[in-house]
């Protein structure tokens, strides 16, 4: 997602209580934040935020964390959390390559991969989210069983991560070439490009991912 | 496939040498009449034959077998061997859903389908050559690592049967969404169909299945 720099940006985020400042220290720890042993679900790119929010209001059960590379992104999807403390979700700003700094082994039991970035050229396939070696990162820190749920407007992305997840012995589940006109459209929450995409005529691809050893 | 019925097909399959007239009769015994234990490769629904004469020719080592339901389709697709034998190549006719009474445990190597039947009508999936039910009777009979290769124009039939094969625990591999824009086209042979319908613009989507364990 891009957005103009906001200078200051990672100083305004330190007066939202959803965002953490230090999420390294919280490897292994996650629960401590949370007052709770809740599941941990993440979000890889969070973009607006919508998507994460809805889940964390929907769901008090369960510890939701977004990770996000870009500071003015971070900001501006905490600031839809109006300040206010949310007990079950966090923002963080951080390198999702860099994923096991934050979690230890089996700390998080899903991943939700929405509208990554597609990196078509074939020389930026490694930037990919569902490129091989990130996938493998995700392996560091999922559970047994865990699950990776992906959205994507992008056929080409979507071919590319099924045959990795595949390649890298994930199973696939819930595979669907059009999620609005699914029977999994009534559950689904939408972000705000996915909302915008679709209006438009766009399919949506979806699958989940589960990792089985 | 689609033939009208040819009055005495039966009598005439057995004209050709490349027809076998009592299939079962062959179950765990088929390189005895190749003559040799190189791996078995079969079709299940064969068309008009161009696919697996075409395999044959190219792959001496492999001994291919179409299997077909219907005594006319087979004819046709015999047909093309021109009552010459060939030493590599069977013709079965037979129903696929009984592929146990052709064949041992692990006597087979890898199934291609091509362009089956997308039955789409959700009260006929059970009709669909990728139904659990059909994948489990093909793992009656394949080797460990044996494969499935699936070919179809079909969206809804290739989105169904990835879900299949992931869920009866195939491991997915080079799945493509657009088969002739792939690096897969250029060791593609074409079925007769395939051409039809590629020549008119239509996707053709594809995937191969590991039988894992």
């Amino acid at each position: 997602m891009r957005l103009r720099n906001i200078p200051g940006a990672e100083e305004a985020l330190r007066e939202y209580p959803t965002f953490v400042d230090n999420p390294a220290g919280m490897k292994g720890r996650w629960k401590e934040r949370f007052g709770n042993d809740h599941p941990i679900h993440i979000e890889i790119g969070c973009g607006k935020g919508r998507f994460i929010n809805t889940l964390a209001e929907r769901h008090p059960d369960i510890n939701f964390i977004a990770i996000e590379l870009k500071a003015e992104v971070v900001l501006r999807a905490a600031q839809r959390t109006e300040k206010r403390e949310i007990p079950n979700l966090a923002f963080v700003q951080y390198n999702a390559a860099l994923l096991p700094d934050l979690f230890g082994a089996e700390e998080v039991s899903r991943i939700y991969l929405n509208f990554s970035d597609p990196w078509p050229k074939t020389r930026h396939a490694k930037r990919r989210l569902t490129y091989a070696s990130f996938l493998n990162t995700y392996k560091q820190v999922l559970k047994k069983n865990g699950e990776i749920h992906l959205k994507t407007d992008n056929e080409k992305l979507f071919e590319f991560s099924l045959n990795q997840f595949s390649n890298e012995r994930f199973q696939l589940r819930n595979i669907t070439f059009d999620l609005h006109q699914s029977a999994l459209a009534e559950e689904n929450v939408m972000t705000e490009y996915e909302e915008r995409f679709s209006s438009r005529g766009q399919r949506i691809y979806r699958t989940e991912a589960i990792f089985r050893s």
